[in-house]
């Protein structure tokens, strides 16, 4: 058993640092488009006037801003019906100006937000999950759009040459957003790990856990995850982002994951902060989307005219 | 640690009593359907002559028969060409008497199978293969068509009222027709096990395999399943059907799965034999697919006129 005190310190994975350089490469092939006439645009779609959304939103029109894609902001009312939000998604579909369509989650209660998830054009579904995008990541198809938190954990263990094939990886967490996604990015082929999926009805989740090569926390609860659940030396990517009261804070709380980080990362060998880890891969990861959604239009655009050529 | 003859014999999981049972329910619905004015089609698309799939193929049309279902063959040579199937399956889609479309697989080498699926309505999807019905099963939507054989393991653990909430389950493989569609479904809040799957790349199977509470293998290897990988107690459920040669036998071989049964049954609370135990549940859950799509067709039609009364 390794103490503690032995180990080497752990790497920081960092994500902010791995997003601007993400940001950059997105810039630089945004600046090629442009080149050829495209604008990368990204649509998004705020109903109700919730302040956690409202930053959210904000930061991605700021991020657009800065790598030169158009981006569009809808805010809708709270009382915004199904059908009003169906055309609006419907508006956005046909614009050729648009590439990209993200309805933020989570919408009013009275909002069916599975059907308006799956009225988005497959082609323009940026979050990775439409029906169509959550299909091709089960079957390994490239050409789908992978959700932006699950990419941007698998970047994050890639970009820092953290093996994942034969290594055992435990996931908590089994949502559609990153839970699921993520357990079929680790399995793929391109991952290869055994992967695990744990949760709340889990026995004994720190034993299991005690196995992970790599471990994943995505349950939504703040520093679930102590020292004694960490095999020494494993990786941990801690994608919860939780408030936790603290009166030494002027907020009044403290952003903390799921991870006790200040007693679990001396074990590890590598481990993301948050915020710096996670966070900001995400939103890179979804101008990565963007970017892609705009290249296979374009792509559609060339080919189309061959195509007419051929018949005429 | 138990010894082996320390413990009572396990349970056998009698895969064909249980396909009798719900082959029965079928046939019992299936008259209520007829009584209806609708009778469960099932079209069974077979291109080239593997003598395997032919088999396959007969059974599932005399499983057809006896449940009082309409079944058609359509035999097409190894020559036909991805357009000419495309065409086929065009066809049935829009037939109102078929409800159920499935193109045996392997089909020949020149055929692009997820194409063929793809064209498939997903509506008489009934293998569950048509990305619309994957990602059903991701987004646990039950309107969705569940693969037959993962379906199949899920009834066989369920009927014999093996507790799976909190247990930890392994599976060997990583298919899209078996071991990731299983992995969902186990993972699901239907069973809420704690998941994992295992592969060719994992490292140490069989210690990843003594962990497991419930024992999937579905890697296509004979008896690659050892005494060694099993915790006692555990359930095993044993998807593989292959042939081994056996000099004894008139054939020249016998079929076994991937678990060295002798020497693991034993050891289990509970097993599934092979021959009779998952294969049987596949066709038998085959037929219960088909049956829900002619249902839910009947649905369909039963809808249609009241929505033109209420708008003449």
């Amino acid at each position: 058993m390794h103490s503690a005190a032995a180990m080497n310190p752990p790497r920081i994975l960092d994500g902010k640092a791995l997003a601007t350089t993400v940001l950059a490469t997105c810039r630089a092939e945004a600046a090629a488009l442009h080149a050829q006439g495209i604008t990368p645009g990204l649509a998004v779609v705020l109903v109700g006037e919730d302040p956690a959304s409202q930053v959210y939103v904000a930061s991605k029109a700021r991020t657009c801003a800065e790598l030169g894609f158009y981006s569009r902001k809808i805010e809708l009312p709270a009382t915004t019906t199904q059908q009003e939000l169906l055309d609006v998604v419907c508006t956005l579909n046909a614009d050729p100006a648009i590439h990209g369509i993200l309805v933020q989650s989570p919408p009013p209660k009275h909002i069916d937000e599975a059907a308006i998830i799956r009225a988005i054009d497959p082609r323009k579904d940026v979050d990775g999950f439409h029906p169509e995008n959550v299909a091709k990541l089960v079957l390994e198809d490239p050409s789908g759009f992978v959700p932006c938190t699950p990419a941007g954990c698998i970047k994050l263990l890639d970009s820092a040459g953290l093996a994942t094939a034969g290594a055992e990886a435990v996931i908590i967490g089994r949502s559609m957003i990153v839970g699921k996604p993520l357990a079929l990015l680790l399995v793929s082929k391109h991952s290869n790990a055994t992967v695990t999926i744990a949760h709340s009805r889990s026995r004994d989740l720190p034993a299991i856990c005690r196995r992970a090569d790599i471990l994943i926390a995505a349950v939504g609860r703040p520093e679930i995850v102590k020292a004694s659940w960490i095999k020494p030396g494993a990786v941990v990517i801690d994608v919860g982002i939780n408030r936790l009261a603290d009166a030494t804070k002027k907020s009044g709380y403290r952003l903390t994951g799921d991870v006790a980080y200040d007693e679990v990362a001396p074990l590890c060998a590598a481990i993301t902060p948050v915020p710096g880890g996670v966070g900001p891969m995400t939103i890179a990861m979804l101008m990565q989307n963007t970017l892609q959604a705009a290249r296979q239009s374009e792509f559609k655009k060339i080919q189309k005219p061959n195509f007419f050529l051929d018949h005429a």
